[in-house]
């Protein structure tokens, strides 16, 4: 069945018009018509099966048949990431990630970012269609691009995990954290993080992890972990 | 230390010349010259430090100073994956999976593939920049495209596995996998494999295995397997 993500729907919606651009998909792309069903995602477990009332290309109504609520996942993972110098590998990590199975997001700017900036909006699509393509039904949170140094300032009750590239004795992510457990795993830049950044982290309690013995690129790094806590919570 | 492959020459080399493309990069772009050292991998295993004796943009001369010889890893993985429609995911899925540790590809020809062709010598690029990239010295090893009916025919010791997507009780790779063990695991093209497919390799002996209860994609899901065998050897 096709999938829309429909954010603005909650439980008791008895009818939903879909926007002109998904209308216009609907039943000029897909050419759904007069009470085929399509299934409605909210983003946040949410699933919502939906006959077509009006199959019209602008503004296509519907009458929501069913409701059911999908579980959030135990052991959520949220990557602090930086952005790669180039994006796409950034946006493929983010498909990748939400493919498998990612909470949060955030992208955090380092002393050695060479990327300093990222276009939201265009992540927060990348989300959206790995939702969808994977059937999907909580959208991963994608949080404001912070500097690293402000991050390390804001509480959680998270498991705090670093991947550097130093030397350290470092654990693997399977040997301190458990099923169900909360984790949030920093990533750095291609150029690592700078020693400071990283003794600060440690400081804050944040863990050294090792994702392996071969030398990743930060996106693949960043799945790596991403499959690791998936695996824990599997 | 700049690293140059160079699969050509072996243990007792004591002398080499770059060719034409590797010493024009060597001395104009890198602007390497007289007595400097570069790392040459032979994809084998092999590295060997080498010094500049001549740096010609054409014919660069290299004095081998030393040689050593890494150690193959323990617990191969050979990696039996379809062709994507959009053969990017697919060179995308051989540059993760070769800096995470892969031993053997063969792309596959299914019913279902959409994709029956690919170039052979535009992955083995991407397999090359990949290996220098992580710094790892072994060359994973590409074979031709077969078609899945043909290799199913082939013999081998290695532990099979098929990851289709049809309802069946499925086992985890690491239920079935120890470390050391040799993985041979075949993953299908977007289509999934066929009814029949399936039905050949498990009377084959091929063990079906579930990699999440996420829908992934066919790269999606050769790098999840991809790590799960690294993590089991690790």
């Amino acid at each position: 069945m096709h999938i829309f993500y429909t954010p603005d729907i909650h439980s008791q919606t008895s009818s939903h018009t879909l926007p002109e651009e998904e209308s216009k998909h609907c039943v000029r792309v897909m050419r759904l018509t007069t009470s085929d069903r399509i299934m409605l995602i909210d983003g946040r477990g949410g699933r919502y099966i939906a006959e077509i009332v009006d199959p019209h290309p602008k503004h296509t109504l519907l009458n929501i048949v069913s409701f059911s609520q999908d579980e959030p996942r135990q052991g959520k993972i949220h990557l602090v990431v930086a952005p790669t110098k180039n994006i796409d590998r950034y946006e493929w990590f983010l498909e990748k990630a939400t493919e498998i199975g990612l909470d949060e997001i955030t992208p955090i700017i380092c002393e050695h970012s060479e990327r300093k900036a990222v276009k939201l909006d265009r992540l927060a699509k990348v989300l959206i269609a790995a939702m969808k393509q994977s059937k999907q039904s909580f959208l991963p949170q994608l949080n404001q691009v912070t500097k690293l140094s402000d991050f390390l300032n804001t509480e959680t009750s998270d498991k705090c995990f670093i991947a550097h590239c130093e030397e350290d004795s470092k654990s693997y992510i399977n040997e301190k954290l458990s099923a169900g457990e909360n984790a949030m795993i920093l990533i750095g830049p291609e150029g690592d993080f700078s020693s400071q950044e990283i003794a600060i982290a440690l400081d804050k309690g944040y863990v050294p992890i090792s994702l392996g013995s071969s030398r990743l690129r930060t996106e693949t790094a960043a799945v790596v972990a991403c499959i690791e806590v998936a695996l824990i919570n599997r």
